[in-house]
């Protein structure tokens, strides 16, 4: 199984984190960014989107990190991390839509603005991220998990761009129930720090 | 069953669809725009974003349009509109993240804009929706649906905002692989024009 990776990525690390917690052994294939890999012909061969991560698991290539963890929670994940009933599966899909969306236009964005010095739609992305994450806050208040009363693929998904938020100058510490789930998330056995993290 | 319906949005067509093509009766409960019933306090309890649709199933309730999608599938679909394998099924999450994600910030939101007079950020927007149009049209040149050999969710989720793409002023008429795709859905059993459209 291979990883196409960006170490600062946030999707990729939903992925490595995934892997983790299965305690999956994969070989991991770090981008070259310096030479656009991304955008390679090579590369748009397995995701045209020209993004990171995909996953090769013996020739069977997923796009997207929402889907990844889906195939990985199905394939291997033995329910563990994947709903027990069709309520709770949709649940988690619109935490993934929330994932894939909301986190995505808001603290994700702010990040890349910061850290990489792309130009965004400041004010849009501010707003999306102080709504979703008042959202988030108040689900959690009265909650664990996102979804039932385990971990599952949507903590997974949600979680890396919130622990990132502060590099894009996001302030989440008076969210005190997103602050509690999140040290909840970072306590699991074999939880992964993003690389340069040491908290 | 109630579904929360905005008449003319592309997301909650695709639940409209969905329980046609399923043949589940249901009780419509169209927002009241004008008195902004979406962002009132009983509606936020239903679905923190504000936005539609949101499905009520006795009880279960289900913001998201991708999500209701799965919800539906898993519970009345019988297999039929959700894959066999797990391979599958992360493909077809692939496409409800683009869905949420370059569908959403590209076709949907030109739509907004010229439709609804909200303010967007243009460049990105089209720069977005060529991208994904490109990518699908590409997708769909070498198979009938976009995941598998039979229609799926991943179809129901993509298809109304291209079919609406001509309402944000893009043209997708040289896309000659969507527009064989999008006359094929068109041609499904109990298939459901958006309320105004003819063709």
């Amino acid at each position: 199984m291979i990883l196409y990776n960006i170490a600062l990525s946030g999707n990729c690390h939903k992925v490595r984190l995934m892997l983790s917690f299965l305690g999956i052994e994969f070989e991991i294939h770090d981008l070259d960014l310096g030479t656009s890999e991304q955008s390679s012909d090579a590369y748009l061969k397995l995701n045209p989107f020209g993004q990171a991560p995909v996953l090769d698991d013996n020739g069977t290539v997923i796009r997207d990190s929402q889907a990844i963890l889906v195939y990985l929670a199905t394939k291997f994940g033995d329910k563990k991390w994947w709903p027990e009933s069709s309520d709770e599966l949709a649940e988690i899909i619109s935490w993934l839509s929330t994932a894939a969306n909301e986190i995505q236009n808001g603290p994700a964005r702010l990040r890349v603005h910061y850290k990489f010095g792309r130009p965004i739609d400041f004010k849009q992305a501010t707003d999306i991220s102080n709504k979703v994450l008042r959202i988030i806050d108040t689900h959690l208040s009265q909650r664990i998990w996102l979804v039932g009363n385990k971990p599952t693929i949507a903590d997974i998904a949600i979680y890396p761009y919130l622990a990132l938020a502060h590099e894009g100058h996001l302030d989440i510490s008076s969210y005190e129930h997103i602050q509690t789930w999140k040290t909840r998330f970072e306590s699991l056995p074999n939880y992964l720090a993003m690389p340069g993290f040491s908290e």
